[in-house]
């Protein structure tokens, strides 16, 4: 491998300016984020335009060496893994915001601006935008697009793939499709930038894009609701859904083991609501005024505590209180340091079969993997759980087993997902050749030969 | 073209069974709905499950025999029209509502069964379809979806695109991509459904489908405003989704031609408001209860009058008023009584150019055609504007000079769309081939080369 390196760094060089290749000497130096081997390139390219990532591409098709383009490095199922006869290719000098228009309600900007530049950005118009992720400082523009990144607001403003008006991705072979629509209604012919969504970097590059931003809400309210079990939780969504319409903003539920767990680190003692065997939720409402907000949430509560759907409750009264709220559910990574490496699976699972699942889980793990805890907690809203399986010192020498068995149970589980939220990348690609029809992935296949008939975009991701 | 007709029959005769096939001289005798020669097909076939669609499609695809997917015919770019030498492929016998799942809120049904039908049926759970257009009790599932059918909902729950969660779709070589998924949140590979959202037809025929439901509001308020300009129009509309929040369900806006043609058929001497030379708004909210939506849109209404956005109003105080206010805006047909013929156009620009565009056509049009007049309504809070164009007996005789005028006024304005919900069908498909980018162009024949490489799914339509 060693011996391409050069050559490689050679074949861009009259395309890219020096300040635009990092070697890969200087690569193994640089933070690899989330994936172990992102910075295994034999040579990172950061171009600054459209033209530029059109160029490279076009160089490296016709020498067929494969690109990995790179994002914020946030992902967690190594979609951006690069392998020393690989090119990174790196969004992270396109960051410019080129347009926010507060009439129209879209934001226009470069694939390597971060979610929470935009925001902001949004913020100076009274807008706000639609994606929010806890990696919202280090994830980028060009990242949320190709992965259709979810988060805690789905519920509220959907998906990624919801946001995106429009876009730019480069082809394999270096052609640009420019599709920067900025309008709701378009319907002109075949809608090409859902290709790029999700698709996470093997059928082209995103290099810019327009979002949807939206009003930004004048004020939110936060509540943590104790209730006796997925049933009754299930019924408070509903009441909110009923008595909140479209300004129910988060639906998080945390299972006892997890809530027991992260209170236990972050506020023993100080608990907003003692650990219990209650399956507890965060609400989340927005509203003209503070008051309103808080009104509405309490109304919730209320009704929601004369159904006895909920147990016990409490309102968050301050940002302080709503942050503590927060942090029981998405400092999640906390868990990792009393457990050590955990296993961490994202899957989507009907509302009626949640229950049915988890009890599944519990009596598999309980006979094969008696040592090992699980705990779970996610999107309710969205039927996205996150289920995360501590190690013993044994299993961590050996996940495959663990992973086998969650993923026998879940597929146990009529119209279960194995990814909500984290697509597939390197870690789930088994997972989806083994349980897609013939049909479904022959076409996929037929999709990636069409675009990149060389097979140079992201080369082993997604695809087998 | 005559004598393959028997051929044609004979060549499905052993998939069929007679009670699925219509033949061409009793094909002639049915309701072409909108698209005059949807039933110039050699023959009809009517399968009543997706492997006999599978089948139909094999069979075709292997003769290189034409199909034209048909659903309720409501189609306004004859996206259904036949020839005799193809086969027309109506999803009118496979109209099953297969499941609603109030928990999941979903429902899941074949690609023939109305719009209507399903939101009764979702409303028997005291849910509603995002979906609802003024064809609703002929236009189908299927139709919906092969065209991203927009409508009078959009601010409020989106395109079709954004309410599909899953679907089944014959491919032209007979193979079934099956992807019912029920889950809002599924990254598990390419998502495939969307290749045969607003595709028309043409890469595919979807059979069934799953759809999101939401809580069916309690309760409606209806208003009917005049503002004094378009800007003025447009601040309300920003008012409006900051005071409503996702309670805003209708944004339409008529211009003052169109309000004074309409008032005058429907309701001269008892118009809701004076026609004068103000653009009327219709706001639409929904609440928990009648008082609790009048008293949103009072809101919206007295903050926009203090700002003198609003010169005159009414909240409908009964369904029968609202009725009035929306049969101004709906009942567009009656245009055509005493003018005739009128060409209408469905058209998409950016917020800030709207005014611009309507005086650059304005304009245009008095200098080359004197004689016609334009009325302008639409959907305000999706950028999408309907445009008739009333027609002398000389333009009727020739309306190709029109169009080019319309079209070319168009193209000088940024970011526009020259269909924003209709599709392309035949009418269009000389427009999108001269305004997309070559890359586009080349990458759309290319997903109808990878997915019907005969040719022979709805061919001629979208793309030339």
């Amino acid at each position: 491998m060693c011996g391409n390196r050069p050559s490689m760094h050679k074949l861009f060089s009259d395309i890219c300016p020096d300040d635009c290749i990092v070697t890969s000497d200087r690569l193994r130096d640089l933070d690899p984020g989330y994936c172990d081997t992102s910075r295994k390139a034999g040579v990172m390219l950061r171009p600054d335009t459209t033209d530029m990532v059109a160029a490279i591409c076009a160089r490296a098709n016709q020498h067929g060496t494969p690109l990995v383009p790179q994002g914020g490095l946030t992902g967690l199922v190594d979609a951006t893994a690069t392998a020393p006869d690989q090119v990174a290719l790196s969004l992270e000098r396109m960051t410019r915001i080129l347009r926010v228009d507060p009439l129209q309600r879209v934001i226009v900007a470069e694939a390597g601006a971060t979610i929470a530049e935009l925001d902001r950005a949004a913020a100076e118009h009274g807008l706000t935008t639609g994606i929010d992720i806890p990696s919202r400082d280090t994830a980028t523009l060009g990242g949320v697009i190709a992965t259709n990144a979810g988060g805690v607001r789905v519920i509220r403003y959907g998906m990624t793939r919801d946001n995106v008006l429009g876009l730019t991705a480069v082809l394999a072979d270096g052609s640009v499709i420019e599709d920067m629509n900025t309008l709701p209604k378009d319907n002109t012919g075949y809608d090409l930038k859902q290709l790029f969504i999700g698709a996470e970097g093997t059928l082209g590059v995103v290099t810019a894009a327009v979002l949807r931003l939206f009003p930004r809400p004048a004020a939110k309210a936060s509540a943590l609701l104790a209730c006796p079990d997925l049933a009754s939780a299930q019924a408070v969504l509903g009441l909110a859904q009923i008595l909140a319409g479209g300004n129910l903003l988060s639906f998080e539920a945390m299972w006892p083991e997890f809530y027991h767990l992260m209170t236990g680190y972050q506020c023993k003692g100080r608990e907003p609501l003692p650990p219990s065997d209650a399956l507890h939720l965060i609400v989340e409402v927005t509203g003209q005024t503070q008051d309103a907000a808080e009104a509405l949430l309490l109304a919730i509560f209320e009704t929601a505590a004369e159904k006895d759907l909920v147990q016990d409750g409490v309102i968050a009264k301050s940002d302080a209180e709503r942050a503590v709220i927060w942090a029981i559910r998405e400092d999640s990574d906390l868990m990792m340091r009393p457990l050590g490496a955990m296993l961490s699976y994202d899957i989507s699972i009907e509302a009626a079969r949640i229950d049915d699942f988890i009890a599944c889980w519990t009596k598999a793990q309980a006979q094969h993997f008696p040592d090992v805890h699980s705990y779970v907690f996610g999107h309710l809203g969205d039927c996205n759980l996150h289920l995360c399986v501590g190690l013993t010192p044994d299993a961590k020498r050996n996940r495959g087993p663990i992973d086998d068995l969650l993923y026998a149970t879940l597929a146990d589980t009529p119209g279960a997902s194995f990814s909500a939220e984290h697509g597939i990348g390197l870690q789930k690609r088994a997972r989806l050749a083994a349980s897609k029809p013939a049909a479904t992935l022959t076409l996929m296949h037929q999709l990636k030969q069409t675009l990149d008939p060389k097979g140079i975009m992201n080369p082993g991701k997604v695809l087998i």
